[in-house]
């Protein structure tokens, strides 16, 4: 199945995902991100699956399971592999803390899943998504019964909430899980570690979008070097 | 649809349940829980509606929308209705502090929306659901794919996961929002507030079966009496 990539090629986003992948060794099971950071990680492993590298790999989404599957990759669960060696993700936003924010691809539960299984996980990001402290609105994947509950608690907590709509369906996104999708701007996130308990403990949202256990990102420049964070 | 009641008859569930619809008055947005001390409170209210009683109702589960529908209450949804005057609900068990457990049902997510999304939540119970400390094993819905992360949580705050299988469909039992349940016995809650956060800041789980929000617990006697906790 042919897919369209929109956002075109970048060459921040490509250096960042290819020297990820160079953490990638024989015998790893890995985690794959989703995005389009992350597609350039995928295409790079195939390429050198291709080669003879032995690794297999947990989706974290539809989109990485079929980018994955296209790039010739042997793909297993959780459920077989509950420990994965690495798992790489791309990012909306990082501060200094290597503190994340991510779910603008409504894929940050799946996400959270596959990285809080994994022995060491990797950002890759074009240096855009970098800021001192993070004030990029949370995605919130939501019960779709608990929208006006979650809402209300977002606000309660100073922020502000909005159903994020699909561009190419009517209503409202719904996430690879079936639920909502609720974009929380918090302001500026000065204690991402307490914001995360905070959002964690309201009824109705299954996984916000903060990661507070990122050990190293990559971040790419426009000239095709590769910052190393950790 | 008939419905089979397994239970039989319990005049302390009875007792709870009639008293507390007896808090229910015209005019009321009601949160309707799930589970056989609740069914009494439906089928009361039902009677009352009958003899002229104006409430509207919002369920927690498939099985109080069915005995809701059954009893004649008109049903609304939160989307409507985000503010609910008061919501009953059953237990699994109470403490003397009124935290309790629930998800016995697998109904626990929906109703921790529902009772979060009410004015004044009551639970109703026989007096066997009262401990002095909470050491029921803890129901806790989670995604399907996260099962051995969340079991390994669970091992790590020192508790043993076991997921629920079903006894009249093969392999486990799946919840009405379509996630497997995993019952996690964790000896005596000393802590309930603490021990619910840790547990909403594991990622793949949807929702634990902690309630640390019951205003007042109606529980009934083997005398027929009803004593109010609040």
């Amino acid at each position: 199945m042919k897919e369209r990539n929109p956002a075109g090629e970048s060459p921040e986003k490509k250096a960042a995902g290819i020297a990820a992948a160079d953490l990638v060794t024989d015998g790893m099971v890995v985690g794959l991100g989703t995005g389009s950071t992350t597609a350039y990680t995928i295409a790079e492993l195939g390429r050198r699956v291709d080669e003879g590298l032995d690794i297999i790999a947990v989706v974290t989404s539809y989109q990485s399971e079929m980018l994955a599957i296209q790039a010739g990759i042997t793909l297993t669960s959780l459920a077989e592999h509950p420990e994965l060696d690495i798992a790489i993700d791309g990012a909306d936003q990082i501060d200094a803390g290597l503190n994340v924010i991510k779910g603008g691809g409504a894929a940050h539960t799946r996400e959270k899943v596959v990285s809080r299984s994994a022995e060491r996980f990797v950002i890759v990001a074009d240096e855009s998504k970098y800021s001192e402290q993070l004030n990029h609105y949370v995605p919130l994947e939501v019960l779709p019964y608990a929208k006006e509950l979650v809402s209300k608690q977002v606000r309660k907590m100073g922020g502000d909430p909005v159903l994020r709509l699909a561009s190419r369906k009517d209503g409202p996104v719904i996430s690879d899980n079936g639920n909502f999708i609720i974009d929380a701007s918090l302001g500026v996130i000065e204690t991402p570690v307490i914001i995360s308990a905070l959002l964690s403990q309201v009824a109705g949202i299954v996984e916000h979008g903060i990661f507070t256990n990122v050990d190293e990102v990559y971040i790419g420049k426009k000239d095709g070097s590769v910052e190393i964070m950790s």
